[in-house]
């Protein structure tokens, strides 16, 4: 059955996602000649630098997700349906969901990235992920949960595989959580739980590469380490996971580890829908496009952000999965399709890299901006202010600026909350 | 089992329920005298009179809930566990949890009340709560659901359904709930759905008694039905509910209604564990207690607040079920536990009515305060006052200050989120 939308002769465009690619595009895309449906799962948008900070009882889920149809609000012939993407039949130019199928004349997928278990089995059973906020509320919960679960027991080892932490992958999202989680450790929880020892609390951040921050300079890696190591988080380096069974991790190398939670930041794959054919997949489950974001073999199909591979020169593997590749594709593509209507020649994507940052706890981030590199308490700072630029909507910034305010002034985490308890 | 507790020659007190009144006796209990261990099944504390604003999108869970062990880190002997208390073993003197048993010399009952539901059979599956945070949760979830489903059908009757709603009983949780609903009909969803005709959008709220706010004067009561006519809620007095299917419900009158939700706030009973004698029940299901707030017939166990029910001259049928009972009879309880220790004569319980108060939206309450009352933006914003100030936390009160004042300056509720989608 088709999806009930209002009938109209202008050319569909079906948009699907709604993240930072998905939202500029729902944005700037010309409602006078497109009729533009965006569809998300969600009936938000989530600011996903920030997930690691809701699962660490730091924020809100509210103060990062922003209600899409707020944001759509000032453009109220922007159509918008929540809804799970099944299916693409590109041959028939429809799009299936989980509240009937749509026919498009252009289709634009900006779904993002998922989760890579690089094909581990027993991995996506146990393993906490954060690409969602539902589950970085399971993962806020779970960790409160174990320490619930150490007072229950006396004996030392089941108390110190419930305070034992594992995040595999020392990208951005596993320095920052594995950070968030040395800050618990310690300021937060020993005042929580003063009947528990917890300088017996473990952090271990596990990678299988050589560094940490690959993605930046190495001074950068070196002074994060030093950070890390502050916060008293364990690094590994060159150790790649094999298993983990929700009890025990078996490295590659045959060291095994007790640890009642794993948190896997160690990759991503394109989020590509069902139905596509196997010819446009790239790498790592990426979509073959061209400079204009076009779905190579598709006809008017486009891909933009994370699920676009677009091998250039300068990026021979494709462009990092990053916010600012996604925002920067999608307002190339706005733009285009805007021109497109009266015929105005298209304009190539090229990729404006403006560097990049991480934060390990407070006063401790390290930033890269070109060959400007510097870290430590000024990069904080610009790290918070960067960050709370980005995030959507005036109420969410001040929300979320009065919560790292309280933490900061109160070495506290007001949301370690068990609103739903974690069930495996 | 026994659950895990640090051994002592203490007097033991288990202190069952950290609402308004376990927290008080969780603060104030001596814990030179006595090793107090307090159990809840969350986490958390909840500030009750606001989830209404968690369920309408006003407020985030976070500004509500008040992390248990952040409250009690002033006193690290205090034990607390999370567990829920499935039965009391009074000639053992034993709780029975979810965690295992656990002996007590002094058994002190703070759990509260639970939505009464009169016996009917089928509106326990289908009526929305509002008496926990994920109660409140699903009703956010479900009303903005309701929403997202009526675009995706053409027929008038259908949409008619998913956007009626029926708010059952005019106390001032009813009341209050009705006009919160009349506030999105009014400011917010218009401009969220800008495909609905929100004139068609249906609130009823219902009532079994002749009149609103029962509990307040009659004039109270008179200007909250103008206020209720003013935001478009819809009043039926004297219309006791039968029966709800989740699509229509039957009054006992024989009229019927079909409605997508149906919200049930006509009633609460005392929330009493399992395993007590029935002797020791009074009305509504709560406890029987004498002046100091002991369970008659039971030794070392008391109840005070919406459990217990402590019939005088004043309040020959118990006790009003609200906060500022439990609050002054923790008090008067802690004070008395705390004397007996040094053979202190005790205190018989006397009630303070401070008075009673509803908002019903936007500029719009009514207070009572003995022979004073008033209505109205002043009212209004005394309102406001007291519930910031009742609110437990700094931060909290910070959060909830901001997202008001949010709120009414944008006349919106940023918090229209479906983190988890309400399945029935």
């Amino acid at each position: 059955m088709y999806i009930n939308i209002p009938e109209t002769n202008k050319t569909r465009i079906v948009l699907v996602g709604a993240g930072f690619g998905g939202l500029i595009l729902a944005k700037k895309l010309s409602l006078q000649h497109y009729q533009v449906v965006l569809i998300d799962r969600h009936n938000y948008h989530t600011f996903q630098p920030l997930l690691y900070q809701v699962a660490t009882g730091g924020l809100e889920p509210g103060s990062i997700a922003h209600p899409l149809r707020k944001f759509i609000k000032s453009r109220p012939e922007l159509i918008l349906r929540i809804a799970e993407v099944t299916r693409i039949e590109a041959a028939a130019k429809e799009v299936y969901t989980s509240i009937g199928k749509l026919h498009y004349d252009i289709l634009i997928l900006a779904t993002g990235s998922k989760t890579n278990f690089f094909g581990q089995e027993k991995l996506p059973e146990f393993a906490m992920r954060m690409k969602t906020v539902p589950q970085a509320l399971d993962l806020r919960s779970m960790i409160l949960q174990h320490f619930e679960e150490a007072l229950l027991t006396s004996d030392l080892k089941e108390r110190d595989a419930h305070t034992t932490f594992v995040v595999v992958g020392a990208g951005p999202t596993g320095v920052e959580t594995a950070g968030a989680l040395g800050e618990l450790k310690k300021h937060v929880l020993p005042r929580d739980y003063p009947e528990l020892d917890l300088r017996r609390m473990q952090i271990h951040l596990v990678e299988a590469g050589p560094r940490v921050l690959a993605g930046m300079s190495e001074q950068a890696g070196k002074r994060t380490l030093d950070f890390l190591k502050e916060l008293d988080v364990q690094v590994w380096l060159g150790q790649p996971v094999q298993e983990y069974d929700g009890q025990t991790v078996r490295f590659a190398s045959g060291k095994e580890l007790r640890a009642g939670t794993l948190i896997w930041s160690a990759g991503v794959i394109g989020a590509a829908p069902e139905g596509l054919p196997d010819e446009v997949k790239g790498r790592g489950g990426r979509l073959r496009v061209d400079t204009f974001n076009r779905v190579e073999g598709l006809d008017g199909v486009y891909a933009i952000g994370d699920l676009a591979w677009m091998p250039t020169n300068d990026y021979p593997n494709g462009h990092p999965m990053v916010a600012p590749v996604a925002i920067q594709q999608a307002k190339r593509l706005a733009d285009n399709l805007n021109r497109q209507v009266s015929k105005q020649p298209l304009k190539p994507f090229k990729y404006f890299d403006k560097g990049s940052m991480a934060t390990i706890g407070r006063n401790r981030a390290v930033v890269d901006i070109g060959k400007v590199r510097f870290q430590g308490f000024f990069a904080w700072f610009v790290w918070m202010f960067v960050h709370l630029m980005s995030i959507v909507g005036f109420r969410n910034k001040m929300v979320v600026f009065v919560d790292w305010f309280w933490n900061y002034i109160s070495y506290d985490r007001a949301l370690r909350l068990i609103i739903r308890p974690f069930k495996r």
